[in-house]
């Protein structure tokens, strides 16, 4: 029996709740029944030395199992996929199809929806994000179009979900402060569709019970 | 024998020349020794139903094998791994770190790279990109610092090359225009000893001579 452990934060603020990237993890695992412990960090820890020696970025979550330590979410997802062929499946053809949706969600829709998402919530009052906000808002909404015209006539981006749609749909989730999401009738169906999963609700829950316990006190 | 085809650009502009995502995977092609054939996109032809069909965003690389249709170089890399042990280890564990590195390459430092080069190559004179770029540079930076730290001591991010090296190489080279990596000796070393491999040698040429052959004439 493997054992493993997932690092993440003990608590974030509202705006973040429900979007740390560890939440992706979990779902994974829970997808493949993987059972596995936690390692949480308090803010600001995760810029330690300690921390940058498995994660060199300073960021969660951090995945660590009999000796091998992954960062990274679609990595870490690849090798949790090696047990689940619903997150991975077996066929070859399939399989790489799943993972090509992976990297579209993170290295094509992420940056983007990443942007505009930076711009609302940490520069909203600045001049540079006011004048830059329109273009951002057209980048980002250019790929939800593009996902979006990939899914016509299908639940998932491949028919049945897999990894690459677990991905796909937690990026949609940062725009949950927009209506662009909303506005595009197909994805917010597909968003609706994977977060009404069982192991997505599981998930979510996880990783709510550790910021509901960790609540820092009024002072 | 397996029939590879990869779709590519018939010509770019000086700027993108050596730095178009076909190359990442030219490299790997010939890494793995696999011959293929080439499908060349005029300039706007990307942006067409049929293209889009393949390749949903409008970019390049496509990759198309026997029936089966890839984009997204980390996941055309991941394909052409399987059947070159340089690219990536049989090793689980080995493996599993080199596709942490690929994702980090495309996820956690090319959005932060990217985002500082269509400032310089495309906005420098608004106002907008003059008040944002110096932020932009510290994020960049911060990235390519951890990458550094990554490396010391090591020849590649975990010693012996892989794929997740070729695409941490490939991000560094969209700098080419700063001095962020000339900066970093470790870094430049480490994008140098890349650079000098046979194989990127053979497959930025065939990028280059697809380029020279179809340079636009002088009206």
């Amino acid at each position: 029996m493997s054992s493993i452990c997932l690092t993440s934060f003990k608590w974030a603020p509202p705006f973040a709740q429900g979007l740390v990237r560890d939440l992706r993890v979990r779902w994974a695992l829970v997808v493949a029944g993987l059972p596995y412990t936690e390692k949480l960090l308090a803010f600001g820890e995760q810029n330690s030395a300690a921390h940058r020696a498995l994660q060199p970025f300073g960021q969660v979550p951090v995945y660590e199992e009999d000796g091998l330590t992954l960062f990274e979410t679609g990595s870490i997802l690849t090798h949790i996929g090696e047990r689940s062929e619903v997150l991975l499946p077996r066929d070859a053809a399939k399989r790489a199809r799943a993972i090509t949706w992976m990297y579209a969600a993170l290295n094509s829709v992420e940056p983007h929806v990443q942007h505009l998402t930076t711009i609302d919530l940490f520069f909203a009052n600045e001049d540079w994000a006011k004048m830059r906000r329109p273009a951002a808002e057209k980048m980002a909404l250019g790929r939800l179009n593009a996902v979006a015209a990939s899914l016509e006539g299908r639940d998932y981006l491949e028919g049945e979900f897999t990894a690459g749609d677990l991905l796909m749909i937690s990026v949609l989730r940062l725009l949950r402060h927009t209506t662009l999401v909303k506005d595009i009738p197909v994805l917010a169906n597909y968003q609706a569709r994977g977060e009404a999963r069982p192991a997505f609700q599981r998930a979510l829950a996880a990783q709510l019970a550790n910021f509901a316990r960790n609540e820092p006190k009024a002072a």
